[in-house]
């Protein structure tokens, strides 16, 4: 298995109001039969109703909404841009879980959560340079 | 906020477990601090205990594992690639929960569970093809 990832798919309740959400973040993206595609880097982040991800996938959902033990995050390249990228989600109706604060590892993040209760973390790590096209490289093992 | 992914955080009970899981797939990743870091494409792949990623994402987690409403994708390029990996997964001790078939939009695909109950899809896609690095280009709009 290659050490790489292909797409991000978050199980949502209300497809068109997930899509606005992120789509007032700023996202652009195109929803072919009721699944909307962003491109995402490397990636693509890809919204479907949780039922039919959870169907699909063979899992049996139990149908509990929010934590569900994963976190993505969104590096950035100021503590300004995480202030400001919080911002504009509280705007779009995130629940702010985590105000911005200094991190142990002399960074600066907080955390919110979509419409669906998906975690982001938005963070400045300066520990982890962004590339000009915004890919993240890990530093070499100490 | 840009349209990019930095880090995708699978929250475990079990850190030492979940790594040597990914490292029989011939993941190769290092740890700091109890966390362990997978540079995969432009983006990272992170374990850390759950328990600390939702306190650090200031959540309320109600301890559920299994599904979590998202589901992670890895494409590979054949349909001998995606029983490959499916085989893979199985004999580190993965939970296939929906075995390879050929899918409604002309591809091939199967999904299982890692020791934490987070769902990855293995699939070959036709209509999203990978560049040489992996990277997955979603096709304009029709």
């Amino acid at each position: 298995m290659e050490q790489r990832l292909s797409l991000v798919t978050l199980g949502v309740s209300d497809v068109a109001r997930a899509r606005s959400f992120y789509e007032q973040l700023g996202w652009r993206g195109y929803e072919v039969e009721q699944t909307v595609f962003f491109q995402a880097g490397g990636i693509a982040v890809v919204l479907w109703g949780r039922d039919k991800l959870a169907a699909d996938a063979g899992i049996d959902d139990r149908g509990v909404d929010g934590f569900g033990g994963i976190a993505l995050a969104h590096n950035v390249r100021s503590r300004e841009e995480v202030d400001a990228v919080l911002g504009a989600a509280a705007d779009a109706g995130a629940g702010i879980t985590q105000p911005a604060r200094e991190t142990f590892y002399g960074g600066y993040a907080g955390c919110f959560t979509d419409p669906d209760g998906h975690v982001w973390e938005i963070a400045f790590n300066p520990g982890f340079p962004l590339g000009p096209d915004g890919a993240i490289t890990l530093p070499a093992p100490a």
